[in-house]
């Protein structure tokens, strides 16, 4: 399997925009935590409902460099820019689908934790493994 | 105590508005169903986290007469229209708070079931008890 | 053309989902929202920009059959249920889009109102036409 | 006037709660973008439909310590972190209202532009004085 990122689409909606005509900015965080979880979700990696272990949001943050409005939809780009032992610093550049307008990058970090402890334990080992394998990895 | 309505504010937010600069439609579907549930919360009438018997929404729709903006807040006025054996059909008035102008008049049926059949279920008894000694109840 | 409904696809996001795991209500109006007016802009039947006119909602509703979670898309099919003079009532069959499980049917009332005075106006002619070439219509 | 923080409460909705039954991420970028709007209304420094001057956001981020649920209430309060020719960023300290506990901090980006051409211009003079006067700068 060629390594390189994950790509995704994610679609407007109404009510995305807001009264400027454009997306508004946290519509940008739904759209990398969709395509980061959508991508975990997929390979089985992500059990919502059971699985011991969860990720958590520890920070994230986003540049814009350009505005779009429904029902323009998104294209994001997954790639990890840190894989530390306990966390994932994923990267995601963020353009307009119909065109490749750069809009936006982001970073999200996830710590990983015990579902019930909620406690950082080790990146899964399944998880880390795919990680390396699909998706490119910075550091 | 007065049997009556349940009043509960809704500050709205900056996205709430689309681009036509008012509150979109879904904003007065997010005002009932946290009022409904904060008044069952506040109650300690519903447990999110571990509780047997879960509201689950069977149908809702909403009459809209005139429009508000962030950052008005809107007004709930909870009710309800019918008590069932199963469920209940919740009815709220909303208007805008700082002047009273009526927004639009909603309903909201909450079908109570088991967290783990999701099977209809008796209405809780502290829950209907609840229901009649703090709220109007139309049938 | 053939008559016929008009299907488009909602993908969901992570945070549709609520506590209990599954789509919140308001989303499934979001879903309705945007196809409906998706299908305008498409067709060019609505400029938001700047339109003399607009369609405001009036009234909704929504009845639940089952429900979806994220990942899952829902697949909304759009027609409409009455045609008057100066508004229409959109309906819409909600399903789940990898296996066609029926999960909600909800109404959508636009009226068509002057930009400016906000007062209702005929349904613009272009859209009628549209309405009547290329969705089912009930009444 | 004393220099100091604007402070802002933030109430929670029922549907920010994700499946792991705390607020969603992107919830704190709402609260925070509502806080810093509400904040220039309140104080008629913002003309959302007609004025000539929009905040547009160019970047965010946000650091998270602990977690909150609805119905809590966030607490969040308002600074200047730097305080440019163009832009202002924004930084805000975010707690829960009912305990003080101490849930993340973050940092808003906001470029002024010309509505029309949507070019960066100085900080309108009004919204300067008043960032001097009401809110702590850092620099």
């Amino acid at each position: 399997m060629t390594v390189g990122g994950h790509r995704r689409s994610f679609p407007t909606r109404w009510a995305d925009n807001d009264v400027y005509g454009h997306l508004n900015n946290t519509i940008y965080y739904a759209a990398m935590d969709s395509t980061i979880n959508s991508w975990m979700i997929d390979n089985g990696l992500l059990d919502i409902e059971s699985g011991a272990v969860l990720g958590v949001c520890a920070a994230s943050s986003c540049r814009f460099a350009a505005s779009a409005s429904f029902p323009d939809a998104l294209s994001l780009e997954l790639s990890v820019g840190r894989l530390g032992n306990t966390s994932v610093t994923w990267t995601l550049a963020i353009s307009r689908e119909r065109d490749g307008l750069v809009l936006a990058s982001g970073e999200f970090v996830h710590v990983f934790v015990d579902r019930e402890t909620r406690r950082p334990v080790p990146i899964p080992v399944d998880l880390r493994a795919a990680i390396v394998e699909q998706l490119e990895v910075a550091a």
